[in-house]
């Protein structure tokens, strides 16, 4: 068979081809909605490249893009692979020293930002030790940055893309820094074209080419899961919302654009339900929202379920490409009645995918049953599944190539992988772990409450606790009472929560409940 | 990323695993109804795989099947690569000299045939120069031949699969033998997985875990078009038909096992409508049928049509794995109407799918214009397109990669793709060229042909005009004058065959019209 290499530029040049007129719709920053189609954006992809090879980017020289979901963005998901240098997606919500840490650390000679980036870049401008070149993502200048569009305009709109080693790598993404630093991880070519067409699949994201796919996960985390390549191989329509997530205006999109797939985080979606709660309205022609990141709360599930709206939860990680396992249903779950298979769709985070092999061990690294019910190590493996860390040494594998996830999970006889905690995260109170996944779950099915955060944080007697934060829905008025009433009757006693203090939530850069920030505030609240 | 080679047996081993009890139900020779599942279908393919080492199969080493789609056909597709060794899926229709000469190529060391093969390799026995051992695929031994069962029996059903490289050899192949010699072609791992993962998608077969699939192409034939593999990845449950083709035979299994998708040769589709047209059946769950091998007349996609199945039409060529295009819908076409949208979709062999790049090109290799009058030499590229033919020294491909598939075709604007002919089977009439396929596809629309043939044959003054063989349906009384004037409404004066002749049609081992015995049997019909 032929030796053709996988590339992540022949994704876009088949759309281009097989589904020229498809389009791509995107909001801008400061500018009006824009709409081309496939064979535009490999045109203006083209253009892109012809411009960074002018700027002196080669072969895998490293680009940092500092951008929303928007059509410029998009193309340079491509541009960039496509002349063989890699894309560093920074992710414009960490703080500035995040910032200036993972572009340094990407080594990137060029720096492409929206406009509302721009006094951010202004500020860490003077630490980015490596930076050439600044590029504003927008028709025209801004603070004396040159504009991405007089830049590419004057390269010609059609290329002879190169070809190269499917290992090279392709886009260097950092994971969200939850647990500590944000860590690099290298996507090659060829990770990157399997994890499409496999996510493209019916037990993943089923995308077919009469989709209109709407991604609200941000193409700075981890690709927005790949969602550009796997819909792009399907010919779908893509609508881009920059960085207008909230409810109204992903509301306006989804009926505006007959949107018909949707994905992100949850608190991306807690916005969106309220927001149609408030209003009245419906959910268009979306008929799946696929939800990763933090656990989905089981009420979010039921909400969209009372709307028509299939929830797929997924599980992945920066890690992983991110697709990990979505919770797709099969046959054998069919069978157990309708009741059973919704639950445990609702309450799963999903099951293997072709590509990625999931296992749970105990501590001395035994695999353990496929029971559903215990819990252990999860163990990922696979061609889309990093080896090392961006310039570690060390191997982030041990010696069978089972990556280490960090999260505790169960799964059950039907493939099912249900995320327990991460392990920095559990709870051991008494020498016995308590899930604070859980216990976020059950108290965000109590009335009223809109965000909940479960954390542990030391105490004198059983060495952890759990305290519970709760924001409650504007207007409404929530007492302890009520939520501790509402977990007694769903919870062992010994997990119900030391504390529940009504306060907002800390989230992270990528919208997860931030625990470090909630351990060190609290740390101290049980000590006496 | 890691370097995890993609390798056959791990699509068996995730069916395994994430679908466990899914079931695979198979007709046999003289046996009864077999059905299992995943699970048990590796532990079975440990077995094969044990028992094929112990009779010193090797990594690389050559193993032939003369056999149906029967489960134990399936599990070889498995643990034949899985083991490192070569499956070469030799077709049991093949005349013995054919047979012979493609086992002896293969250089296969053992062959496992199916029981009512046993005379056939009886027969030809003598001249296999290098088969030292017979199996034969059944529950008991036959004319001394040890069985597949007792000789698998004492291997242990769970196996350390060896891991080797993605480019190592998995089937080996062979061409029908329509316009020549059957050629050679070597299947990888990586050829095959990519090609299975893109014949999942939406766009090509689209399966999902509820599917039930019938494969009728048989699994000698370029291996089924991957099913096998498509369908496992997917989770599909599989209904083997064996070698029982027939309308009745099929109709029993479409209705008793809830088949919702078949695909094969047009051949057997007649067959299977003749035969519910006959006894008033219905296609029960049935939804999508994929024909290729030959052209697919339109009215047998109408047949389905007005049944409520969807006729998916392919194209492909053992050389390409075989998948090359699929008419699967798209918005764009929806965009025309109904009527065009379903017009196109009947009369074109399909659209471009991602991995397999299509082009036309003119007698000097330049690309011609996609306008769906156009026709050129058909050029193909991709990761499962063949390089060289097993054994030759020569590349089959030009300096770009493309390969000449000896098919001619036009490409329209959406990039569906239509094949008028094949270079060899092209009538050159008073210089102008008459498409074969059209008049075929015209004269199989007659009220009362069941199959209609068309050839070139020499003429005095044209240098070669058409001449026509029809086959009736039984019992239907059908005049010359009758054809005649269904073809003189619908085509040019000029196309018109000079011929009619009723008579049966030969088709060649793989079910496709004979053209090179028809040409031979007529060639003089017309010299006077
Ligand atoms: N559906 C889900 N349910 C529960 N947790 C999830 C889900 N999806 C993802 N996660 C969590 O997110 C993690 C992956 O997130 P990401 O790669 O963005 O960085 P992070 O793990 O939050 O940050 P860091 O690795 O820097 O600490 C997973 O390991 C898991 O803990
Ligand atoms: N849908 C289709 N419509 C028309 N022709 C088709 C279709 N699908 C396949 N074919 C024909 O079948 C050919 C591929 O068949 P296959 O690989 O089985 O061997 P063959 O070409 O018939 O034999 P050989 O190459 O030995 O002459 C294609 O090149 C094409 O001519
Ligand atoms: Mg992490
Ligand atoms: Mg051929």
């Amino acid at each position: 068979m032929q030796a053709r290499p996988l590339a992540i530029i022949d994704i876009l040049r088949f759309a281009a081809s097989a589904h020229a007129t498809r389009e791509i719709v995107s909001r801008n920053v400061d500018e009006p909605l824009w709409r081309y189609d496939y064979a535009a954006c490999l045109r203006r992809a083209a253009q892109a490249a012809g411009m960074l090879a002018a700027m002196g980017v080669a072969s895998g020289g490293r680009v940092t893009s500092l951008a929303w979901n928007t059509h410029r963005h998009f193309e340079l998901f491509f541009a960039v692979p496509g002349m063989g240098a890699v894309l560093h997606t920074a992710n414009p919500r960490l703080p500035d020293e995040h910032l200036v840490y993972t572009i340094n650390h990407a080594g990137s000679r060029v720096l492409l930002l929206d406009r509302n980036m721009a006094a951010t870049v202004a500020r860490i401008r003077d630490r980015l030790e490596h930076v050439e070149r600044l590029i504003v993502l927008s028709d025209r200048t801004c603070e004396g940055i040159e504009s991405y569009e007089d830049l590419i305009a004057p390269h010609p709109d059609a290329l002879d893309w190169p070809s190269f080693d499917e290992n090279a790598a392709a886009f260097l993404c950092y994971t969200s820094g939850t647990t500590g630093d944000p860590k690099g991880v290298l996507y090659s070519h060829r990770s990157t074209v399997l994890h499409a067409l496999a996510g493209g699949l019916s037990g993943s994201m089923g995308f077919s080419a009469f989709d209109v796919v709407m991604p609200c996960q941000s193409l700075y985390h981890a690709t927005a899961w790949g969602l550009p390549f796997a819909g792009a191989i399907n010919g779908v329509k893509f609508v881009l919302p920059a960085d207008r997530m909230d409810g109204a205006s992903l509301d306006e999109l989804v009926r505006t654009e007959g949107v018909t797939f949707s994905g992100g985080v949850p608190t991306i979606w807690t916005m969106y339900l309220d927001h149609l709660d408030r209003t009245g309205g419906d959910t268009g022609a979306l008929e799946r929202v696929f939800i990763a990141g933090s656990a989905v709360p089981r009420d979010m599930a039921v909400a969209f379920d009372r709307r028509g709206v299939a929830v797929r939860q997924m599980w992945g990680m920066t890690e992983t490409s991110p697709l990990g396992v979505v919770s797709a249903p099969t046959p054998a779950l069919a069978d157990l009645g309708e009741e059973d298979a919704r639950e445990r769709i609702w309450t799963r985070q999903g099951r293997m995918l072709f590509g990625i092999e999931i296992e749970i061990v105990d501590a001395q690294g035994r695999p353990l049953p496929h029971d559903g019910e215990t819990s252990g190590a999860l163990m990922v493996r696979g061609p889309w599944v990093l080896d090392h860390y961006y310039r570690s040494e060390e191997s982030a594998c041990d010696a069978q190539g089972w990556f280490d996830t960090g999260d505790i999970a169960t799964i059950d006889r039907f493939g099912f992988m249900r995320i327990t905690d991460r392990t920095k995260d559990v709870i051991k109170s008494g020498g016995e772990w308590i899930s604070s996944i859980d216990l976020e779950n059950t108290a965000a099915g109590c009335p009223g409450v809109k965000v909940a955060a479960v954390a542990g944080v030391p105490h004198p007697k059983w060495e952890e606790r759990p305290i519970l934060l709760v924001e409650a829905h504007e207007g409404v008025a929530l007492s302890e009472a009520q939520v501790l009433d509402h977990l007694a009757a769903r919870v062992a006693k010994w997990w119900m929560p030391d504390r529940v203090i009504f306060a907002s939530v800390p989230l992270t850069a990528t919208g997860k409940i931030d625990k470090k920030v909630i351990r060190d505030t609290y740390r101290d609240i049980l000590a006496s």
